[in-house]
Order: C-alpha cells, then sequence, then structure tokens
C-alpha cells in the first residue's frame, strides 16, 4: 500500500509471520522502547517519592533541614574564604555537616560525639607517634609509621566487629583510622601539627553545632519518640491482627471478597512486628544519647521497651503460625465451630481490648486504673474457652492396642460416633489452643510493660469525674466479683 | 591498736556499725575501686575480642587487610608527597581507603562504585552550577550557589529514604551530597576547577583499586558465599532445634541436668534464624556486586536464597511455637505420650533427615536424588502420625447445651470416662499439630530450594558406585512402594 518494501518472516510451525525491520529503523525503535522505559521508571521514582512524603512528611522534612544546614554552612564559608578554599579547612565543616546529620537528634549526637572524640584522639596519638618516627631518623621513619598505621588500623578495624564497640563507636573508630593515618602520614613539623589540628577541631566544632542546633530546634525528630512510637503501634497491631484472624476464621465464606480484602490487610497488620528487632535495637541505641525531651528524662530506661518489644515479637510468632491454622484445607464441621465460636470471639475480644489499653498505656505513659479488670476478663474468658472445649462431642475412637477390651463395648462406641473424630477438629482445636497460648504470652507482655511503668515512673490514673462514679463504681462490683476467679492453668 | 583515731557511725535501727573513713582515704579507695573496674572492663574486653579471633578467623584477617592497605598508601603518598601532603590530593586516596573497605568484597565493589559515580556526577553538575552562578553577577551569586545546594542537597537526602536508593544508592547519594557542596562553594576558576577534579578522581582511584587488589586477592570474604553458609547453616540448625524439641518433650525428666542442658542449647538453635532477614537482605544485595567466583557466577540468582531464608524463618515460627508448647506447665498422661511417642519420634526424624538432605544439597549446590524419597517418607510419617492421633482414646464429654439429649445416655458417658479429657491432652495434641504444619512448611522449603536448583542450574547428582547399586535397587523398590501413598492434607 505505502508503496515499500517489506521483509516478512514466516513462521511456518504455528502459520505466523512477522515483519522484518531494517537496522536503522530497529535502533529507534530501540531507542524508543528504552526511552519509554526510562520514562516510566523515572514516574514510578516520583510517585514512590511523592507517596513517601505525603505519608511520612517528617522524612521530607528531615531532607529540607539537611539542605538548610549545608547552604548555611556553605555559605558562611564562601562569604569569608578564611584559609584557602575547598582545599582548606572549610572542607571540614561541609564535610561534618553532610556525614554527621542524621534522622534523629539521637543518631546525630551520637554520630558528632564519636566523630569529635575519634578525631581528639587518633589526633593526639598521631602527633605522639609522628614525634617518635621523627626522632628515629630518617631510614627508620617510614617504618615506624608503616608499622604503627598497621598495627592500629587492624586492632581498630578488628574492634570494629565487638558487639559493644558495633552498637556504639563504629564510626568513632572509623574517624579514628582515618585520622590516625592522615594525622601521622603528614610531612608536617610537630609544632605546625598542632596548630592544624587546633583550627581543624574548631571547623570539625562549628559542624557540628549547627547539626545540633538545626536538628534538635526545627522540628525535632527523636529517637526516643520513634522507639515509643513504634512499640505502642506494634501492640495495637498485635491487637487488630488478632481481631481480624478470628473474626476471618469463625465468618468463613460468608463475607463477600471486598470485607475479606479489607480483613486480610488487618491479618498482615503483625507482620512488621516479625521483623522490628533491629529498628529497635538502633533506636534504643540512639535515644540514650538524646536529653530530656517531651515524657523522657534523659536517663529513660530504653531497655525496658526493647523486653517489651520482644515479648510483642513472641505473641506475633503465635499469631503467624494461627493465621497459618485458619487457612488450613481442612476444616472443622460447621456447628462445632459454632459452638466454639462465641467463647472464642469472647476471648478475643477480651484479648485485644486488653492489648489496646496496654498501647493507650504505653502511648500516655499513664497507669491504667482497668488493666486488673481486663487482666481478670481475658483469663476468665480463657477459662470459659477451655470449659467449652471440654465439652466439645468428640469421637472417641477404639483403642487400637488392647483391642480386645474395646470389642465387647461396640455398642458404646457406636453411640458415641455421632462425635465427629479428633483429627477433622484438628485445626479447630490447635487454633483454640494457640488463642489461650497468645493470651498467655500477653500476661507476660502485661509484665513487661508494668515493670516499664514502675521504671519509667508512668504517671498515675486519672481519678474519673463525678457523672461516672456509677459506672465506677459497677466496675468495681464487677472486679469484686470476678476477683474468685483463677487465672487458669497456660495450656 | 594502730594509736589511731576512728570515727564510727553507729547504726541503733539494726545494731551494725561502720567506721568512717577520713575523705582523702576514701578518695583513694574509690580511685582503687575505679580503676579495678576499668582493668576488669578491659579484661573482659580482650576476653571477648580473642574469643572472636578464634572463632572467626576471618575478621581477624579483614582488620590485618585493612591494616595492609591503609599503611600501603600512607607509605606510597609518604615517600612521594607528590602535592602539598596531607592537605592536598594525598588525602583522598587515604580517605577512600578508609572508607570503602568492607568485610566482603561486594560491599567494597558496591562502596567503591558508589563512591566514584557519585563523586564524578556531583562533581560535573558542581562544575555547571559554579559556572552559572559566576556568570549572574556578584550579588546572584551566592544566592544561586545557596539555593542550588538547598535544593539538592533536600531532594537527595530525602531520597536516601526511598527503599531502592536506600539498599543500593546510599553511599552515592551521600557522597554526591557532599561533592556537590564542596565544588559549587569553592572560590576557584572552571579550568582550576576541572583540573583539581581530574586529580582527585584519579587518587581516588589509586584508592579504590587499591581496596579491590587486596579485598579479592588476599582471603577474599566474598558476600555470596557468607549468604550461601548461612543458608545452609539455617536448615541445618531448623533440623537441630526440632529434633531437640521432640526429643526433650518425649524424653522428660528421665534424663540428667548436662544432657537436658545440652540439648536445651540446641533447640535454643532456630532463635538465630528468627532475626536473620537483615543480614540475608544486605548479603544479597552486596552479592550482586561481586564477579564469578566458585561455584557462582555474576548473575547467580541471589533473590532464590531470600525467598529460601524467608521460608526457614516460617518454618522457625512454627517451631518457636512449639517449644512453648513443650514447656506447658500442663501435662499429658504418660500412657498417651507413650502411644504417640513413636510416630511422633518418626516423623521428626524423617524431617530432620529431609532437612539435612536439603543442607547438603544447598551446600554442595547438587541436585539430590534421595529428596523425593525422604520427601515421600515424610508424607509417610506424617500420615502414621494422623492415624495415631485418629485412635487416641479421648474422652467424650456430654454436650453441655443439649443436656435433655445427653440425660438418659449417662451408661455411655461413664463408660468412655477412661479416657483423659480432651483438655488434658491440649499441649500434646497441639504439639503433633505444629509438628505437621511444620512439615507442611517444610514441603514449601523445599519447593523454594528446587526452584533455586533450576535457577541456579545446581549440578546432577552423582551416580552411585557400584557396591552401592544393592542398596540403591532397594532404595527404588522402597520409593515404588511409597510412591501410593499420598501426602496427608494439610493440619
Amino acid at each position: 500500500m505505502s508503496g515499500k518494501l517489506n521483509w516478512r518472516i514466516n513462521n511456518i510451525a504455528n502459520g505466523t509471520s512477522s515483519v522484518l525491520v531494517p537496522e536503522p529503523q530497529r535502533l529507534v525503535l530501540r531507542a524508543c522502547t528504552a526511552i519509554r522505559r526510562l520514562l516510566r521508571g523515572t514516574a514510578l521514582f516520583v510517585a514512590t517519592a511523592w507517596g513517601m512524603g505525603v505519608a511520612e512528611p517528617k522524612k521530607l522534612i528531615h531532607g529540607l533541614k539537611v539542605g538548610m544546614a549545608l547552604s548555611l554552612v556553605s555559605l558562611f564559608y564562601y562569604m569569608r574564604p578564611l584559609y584557602e578554599g575547598v582545599g582548606g579547612n572549610a572542607m571540614w565543616s561541609i564535610m561534618t555537616v553532610v556525614v554527621v546529620f542524621e534522622y534523629t537528634v539521637g543518631a546525630t549526637l551520637s554520630k558528632s560525639v564519636n566523630r569529635t572524640t575519634g578525631t581528639f584522639l587518633a589526633g593526639s596519638l598521631g602527633v605522639g607517634v609522628h614525634w617518635v618516627a621523627s626522632q628515629s631518623g630518617d631510614h627508620l621513619e617510614p617504618i615506624v609509621i608503616g608499622i604503627s598505621v598497621f598495627l592500629l588500623a587492624s586492632a581498630t578495624t578488628f574492634s570494629r566487629f565487638i558487639p559493644t564497640v558495633k552498637t556504639r563507636f563504629d564510626y568513632g573508630a572509623l574517624i579514628f583510622i582515618l585520622t590516625f593515618s592522615l594525622v601521622s602520614v603528614s610531612g608536617y613539623r610537630v609544632d605546625k601539627l598542632i596548630d592544624m589540628a587546633r583550627q581543624r577541631v574548631s571547623t570539625i566544632l562549628i559542624g557540628t553545632s549547627l547539626c545540633f542546633i538545626t536538628s534538635m530546634l526545627i522540628c525535632p525528630i527523636w529517637a526516643g519518640d520513634e522507639l515509643h512510637n513504634l512499640t505502642h503501634r506494634n501492640i495495637d497491631k498485635l491487637a487488630s491482627s488478632l481481631e481480624g484472624c478470628i473474626a476471618d476464621y469463625f465468618k468463613g465464606d460468608s463475607c463477600d471478597d471486598n470485607s475479606k480484602r479489607d480483613s486480610s490487610k488487618e491479618i498482615q497488620a503483625y507482620k512488621c512486628v516479625l521483623n522490628s528487632k533491629p529498628t529497635e535495637e538502633s533506636m534504643a541505641n540512639f535515644a540514650r544519647w538524646e536529653p530530656a525531651h517531651g515524657h523522657f528524662s534523659f536517663r529513660h530506661p530504653w531497655k525496658g521497651y526493647l523486653k517489651i518489644g520482644s515479648l510483642i515479637r513472641n505473641c506475633a510468632y503465635c499469631i503467624h503460625t494461627m493465621t497459618n491454622c485458619t487457612n488450613s484445607e481442612m476444616q472443622a464441621p460447621e456447628f462445632l465451630k459454632r459452638q466454639l465460636q462465641k467463647p472464642c470471639m469472647e476471648l478475643c475480644s477480651r484479648t485485644s481490648r486488653l492489648l489496646k489499653e496496654l498501647a493507650i498505656m504505653m502511648k500516655t505513659m499513664t497507669r491504667s486504673s482497668k488493666l486488673d479488670f481486663c487482666l481478670q476478663e481475658m483469663n476468665f474468658a480463657a477459662q470459659e474457652l477451655q470449659d467449652a472445649l471440654r465439652s466439645l462431642p468428640i469421637k472417641p475412637e477404639p483403642m487400637l492396642r488392647p483391642a480386645e477390651d474395646i470389642n465387647h463395648e461396640k455398642p458404646e462406641t457406636m453411640a458415641a460416633s455421632h462425635g465427629p473424630p479428633l483429627l477433622e477438629v484438628l485445626p479447630l482445636v490447635t487454633l483454640v489452643s494457640l488463642l489461650i497460648e497468645t493470651a498467655a504470652r500477653i500476661e507476660d507482655l502485661i509484665g513487661g510493660v508494668v515493670e516499664l511503668s514502675e521504671t519509667a515512673a508512668f504517671k498515675a490514673p486519672k481519678l474519673e469525674k463525678k457523672p461516672n462514679q456509677n459506672q465506677a463504681s459497677k466496675h468495681h462490683t464487677i472486679e469484686i466479683q470476678y476477683d474468685t476467679v483463677k487465672a487458669p492453668p497456660r495450656a
């Protein structure tokens, strides 16, 4: 039609044919594809960044803060090129700001202190070694320097693997090696070295103080706050996962696809709890450096949060196993599920109420007046579930070993076979058992939170106002009533 | 006796008295305590370091390698102070070695490429911005520079939070910000800048190539190897935890304290599997940068290892829940435990044999001829355990709800009450159910390993030699025999 000659490849095997495109056109096509892919990638990147900026404006603010600190220090040195421009000491201020300014105040402080201490220690040691080397004659000088650099760099690098050093002084060790090598290798005389060191330390101090000010005064992001929020949010997530999981199991196929998708999202909430350990540890490590802020004193017991975190994960592992039971292929008979539904849902709702109470207690750092009551309610519900389990009509199959004894009791076995076999109810029984186990682990979690509430001196609960007094007294009555209910033994 | 006057404080409340030590003596005492504490701390630190060096000599070797690379580059510049000593470009070589030299080859390569690319990109952009600023007049110049530093630093810092950038280009982004600020702030003319940039890039290249050579030629530590070893060791740990947990449960109190301590150590092995995710991810990320080495090609499917890692953790969560069941306060009656002991131990030993086979398959990167057989054996054992569970004499308690129906069947209920109530066997039943669940999850793990064996082109299994032929044919017969055994439905 277009008057052009086309080469066509006929594929005989499947009867299709394709046009053979000449080489230059193919290159253009490829370039177009590449550009399109690049554009799509860029669009995706921008969309991700936009989404993150909207979801977590703190990260955007951090970016702006770094930009501000950096342009301030840059302009300061641009306006008054004190020494010899970039080659000189101005560089160290800029470098300090870039390297030291971290997301949280604690991390910034930790890196600053590490950098300053590392530089100071290595500088002093370097000057000493430099002096020794210069006294030992022209031939020995490079040998002394080479050996000392080798030994100190090896030992310090190795020490960075030791857990205590790794968590707290990793950056300091790096700076130590760097500064020591630079100082001991420098060809300067000792008096000039000391002069240079003085200038360098002062520029580093300018950089770090600018970082301190920007990071602490403009929308500060405290590692302690992050850890605190992470912890109570994780408890909340446990509650919603647990509720979602049990509701999903007993609701079964009755609900529509939309609500199923919602509930599966809810159930998955616990998954980010499973891997929160590294974040918690680094946050707790940085939080120790932070000055008193908000509700937190300088020596706030951050280690308590780590303990609570591990107890939360302990519950999350149990919930993880439970979600697998609800997805089991083998389903218990409907009437049995209906029989256990009420006590299960009851225990689940009590447990999640308790978890929410714990989350509020952590969030507001206030001791809860309802905690004991909630715990007793949960234990009572656990007891009721165990009672319900006891009343399950399980089919008693004949004991296979002593078969003779059973044979003459045939009528009994026949009569009881109305019940489903144990194997069929296994997922249901396991689910119930794990639910009870989760409740037991949550009791441990309560222990951790109560311990923290003592060491961190949580506020006393607010007294309820007069209009609520009736309700309070009602609660009290119930409390007394339940007081006789003992916690069931752990299944 | 000594003729000295002592002040003594008498505590009337509990009838004790203590000698009041004068101020200077107290200071000395305090100093002594502090020194003793410091010495004890140092001794502990040295002991830890020594223990680590003996247990993981690789880390010691890494330290020595860094020391060597650093003293080499230091001496190189010390011997020929090309420019102006430490202030000049020599510094950049030393700094590069200190900052870029990481534990694994992959991490070193990744950091080197990041540093070089970041420096190059930011340098070019910085020269451009510098030129634009210098063209815009003396008044506008600082404004243009300030705004460009602010915008680029903010955007790049923010982009470091985006997952892709964070895992792969975090260090590059840092270097980008640093270099851009340094270049655009510098007061030099553009032609001098380009000259300086050329020198700086060349010194950085000297540093990175020295790092490459030292890290790859002297006892290289490959991230790929580390990931590979971590994976098959984790599978082995699963096997020993599982075995230890089941053996511990059924052995009960019969064994002595020593063997208990050993077995509890064995059971805890799975715990380090729970938190291996971050290590695996960073190793997989670094392994992508590594050239072909050992059994691994350049494009080895490292992502497969991540998938296997998550499947291993899935099993570990299950085992974690299981260990809690074995520690339950409520114990099933001894005769029931004895009845289930054999099939449980059987399934456990089959499962751990399968896991060990998987670990060997991963370790040697060779397809296993026994895998199918082991899997069938495991499924057969699971089936047998379910059969044994079916024959458990559980006490059928009367249904509480329709109480009227039950009352006239009293004799039956009485007769069947020889069996223990369901509640009492709950931990045992849960343990069995979780054991079966673990077996099901291990089947998923097999799927992951088989998938990797295909994408990573594992070697074909070695044919067995003639003396073993008899055994092989015996295996084959059993295989056919078991071929009819279907995998039991997941409990």
